[in-house]
């Protein structure tokens, strides 16, 4: 089986073999497949797509070239779930302490903010001293004893996803269904789990802009996982706009405080409740969505959901007086408001600039391996639908360094439009797909 | 300008520029453009194709990689006739003693076999002493002493070329008609000729199977020399099956000297003369097509072909005394017959067949790099349409060794099929693109 001759059925549009696909596979994490082939193979991939079994054969081809991770020693069904990126998109750091607080085993493993998306490991880390580089051993320790571990992703799980992402981010291929789904399933198929919750995310600010590119990828999700014996829905959710006020890192947790606390974003509350209505489902701790919804409600409403999120800072070395006084979180100064320029509705705010404004504040990064500044980012003041008056606050730009301010001051005020009528309003969770 | 996103410009079907275009060659020249993210940006436009005008500045910037011959010293505008590549496609020998006898000057660069193909370079390599590795001030030397140099691709024209070839080679990355276009054309340019007779070939042997390719392709050519100051002329030949009756190296200089001599199969000479006639009309040593070929058809009958094939032969090192004794060229004594099996008509003999079963027996080979064996090769003893009884002979095979004889017969005899009726005839010469 030569690899040429493989790139050449892709190219010309054939299925490729489930052979074929872990030739690839195998000889990318071994090196024997060259980066110049693989990225060919990548590239016909992105242009002539591939098969339901086809990706179904690639992701167990990526969950086999590392190991599958054996939570069996942890009682209960242990529940992930998983976004496909967003702005403002803090949903996890509720949900992991609500759920684990519901009695459901959750072994979340999360990426690094990248682009103008976030990443819950950045976020996490603006706790003073959370560690979420625990070893496989950390990670089942953690699990006997909060209920959760909040991990990175490890060299033993997908290597293979790992040579192939870094390929596909400088050679233009990242954007093909079939190889998202792989890259995400792989790594949680991996993980150990029993069922998976999916928040794919839909609009400006998420990775598919369309509602019909989300429904594709959501599908593709969820087939793979439940071919691979791990449980997954997908609930498509809307990130046109951010979630929630915060968008940044410290301020992201600040807020998820908040929410623990019964306070927070009504929008934000909503999205995180419908999904941890899923994990608790999924984990067996609740008869149905209903019964699932009140137990969550009831977590935060009795500060089980709190206590628990200060054990799983406290198990993972970070600071637990964070959830009692969020000023020691790092912050900043510097504060500019954006205000609103004419009287009018709120008619936009566009999660996709708002998250390259607070990337340009030094809470994002273009390269994985560039550092973030946890203490910047963005308080969306304004949502739209929202009647403002000229001058109204629309964005507090939370700020250290003066000259990173322009270019981020200019992304804000193309993030937001202003109207005679309100929009139309936008369901913030569009659908779910078993 | 960042590469990735060039990569993904083409990759969503846009035009590139001609920066971008210049871009993608000096990287990939200098380095500057690692392999992996060349040959995604390979795929994309084999899957999303060129406009005519990027395959141009493509063309302009692989000629900019290295020098432009500078010819102006010779006198008479300079002729070089290239083809796209056959099975028993070896017009070139005859066409350029000829031509040269007429008085064009013909400076030609030709390239090796690979895969089912023939290449010049090894054919002229199987005369003792032959050096095709000339420099460019010795190819001037020739041109001055004999009107003709015989050269190979050297490192200071194109070296784009050089390296995206080995890419595409490898990455499945071959089959593009701006890709093609561009490489063939930027070497032609870059040589410093004045015209370009091309002979695309079409069917089975040839690079382009149909004749919609092989006119696609042919305007490409013609369009990309006509723009760039060199005129340009395309005839669209047959190559469903091989052209004279020699398939290898020895046999077919061998067939060659035959043609020169006023002998050898008609249809070698059809092709070479109407080639070379374009050749004298665009040298200007003949008013039009008609004259030319008289003139072509005088140079064979008056033996001035011939003599200046053996002025050229011993110009370049190789011994001039082939044109009379043939026995001096390479051969082996073992022969194999592959005869018809039923009476009936030949309908077929498949050209890429009998060039894999010419290559099975040493005659070709897969990587550039292998050697050949000058000495084995097939002859073709039957034409489509020949009545033919059970057992009349078919193919002769010349072999050296008996371990690469049964792979050969196996290919052999798949090359033809014998049918109660004859085959519709199939034109020699196509059409013509101008």
């Amino acid at each position: 089986m030569r690899a040429v001759d493989i790139i050449a059925r892709k190219r010309d549009g054939s299925a490729l073999t489930r052979e074929e696909i872990g030739n690839f596979v195998t000889g990318v994490t071994d090196g024997t497949w060259p980066d110049y082939q693989a990225s060919a193979l990548l590239m016909a991939i992105v242009l002539r797509g591939m098969t339901p079994e086809e990706t179904a054969w690639l992701t167990d081809a990526m969950v086999d070239s590392g190991i599958r991770v054996d939570l069996s020693s942890i009682p209960g069904i242990k529940v992930d779930k998983h976004s496909t990126g967003g702005v403002g998109d803090k949903t996890s750091l509720i949900l992991a302490p609500i759920a684990a607080a519901c009695g459901v085993p959750i072994p979340m493993m999360s990426g690094r903010g990248l682009g103008h998306t976030g990443g819950t490991l950045d976020k996490l880390e603006s706790i003073p001293g959370f560690r979420v580089g625990l070893s496989l051993d950390e990670l089942k320790a953690a699990l006997m004893k909060t209920g959760c571990g909040l991990i990175g992703q490890t060299d033993q799980i997908a290597p293979a996803d790992k040579k192939l992402y870094a390929l596909r981010d400088v050679t233009a291929t990242v954007e093909s269904i079939p190889l998202i789904s792989a890259s995400i399933m792989s790594k949680k198929i991996a993980e150990g789990i029993g069922a998976l919750v999916m928040d794919v995310k839909t609009g400006s600010g998420a990775f598919m802009k369309t509602e019909g590119d989300s429904r594709k990828l959501a599908e593709s999700l969820v087939s793979i996982g439940n071919a691979s014996g791990v449980k997954t829905v997908a609930l498509i959710t809307d990130m046109d706009k951010p979630l929630g006020r915060a968008v940044g890192n410290a301020n992201e947790v600040a807020e998820c405080i908040e929410v623990l606390k019964g306070g927070g974003p009504a929008d934000l509350l909503e999205v995180t409740l419908a999904l941890t209505a899923r994990v608790l489902v999924f984990g067996e701790v609740a008869t149905d969505l209903a019964d699932a919804d009140r137990r969550a409600r009831g977590a935060i409403r009795s500060g089980a959901g709190l206590e628990r999120f200060r054990r799983i800072i406290e198990g993972q070395g970070g600071n637990p007086r964070v959830v009692d006084d969020v000023s020691l979180l790092p912050h900043v100064d510097g504060r500019h408001m954006v205000t609103a320029t004419r009287d009018g509705y709120v008619s936009r705010i566009d999660a996709e600039l708002v998250g390259r404004a607070s990337g340009a504040l030094g809470a994002g990064r273009d390269r994985v391996v560039d550092p973030v500044d946890h203490a910047v980012g963005i308080m969306v003041l304004a949502r739209p639908g929202d009647p403002v008056k000229r001058g109204d606050p629309i964005f507090e730009l939370q700020y250290r360094d003066r000259g990173r301010l322009e270019p981020a001051l200019s992304l804000a005020a193309r993030a937001v439009v202003i109207d005679d009528s309100p929009p139309r309003p936008r369901p913030l969770i569009v659908s779910e797909v078993q």
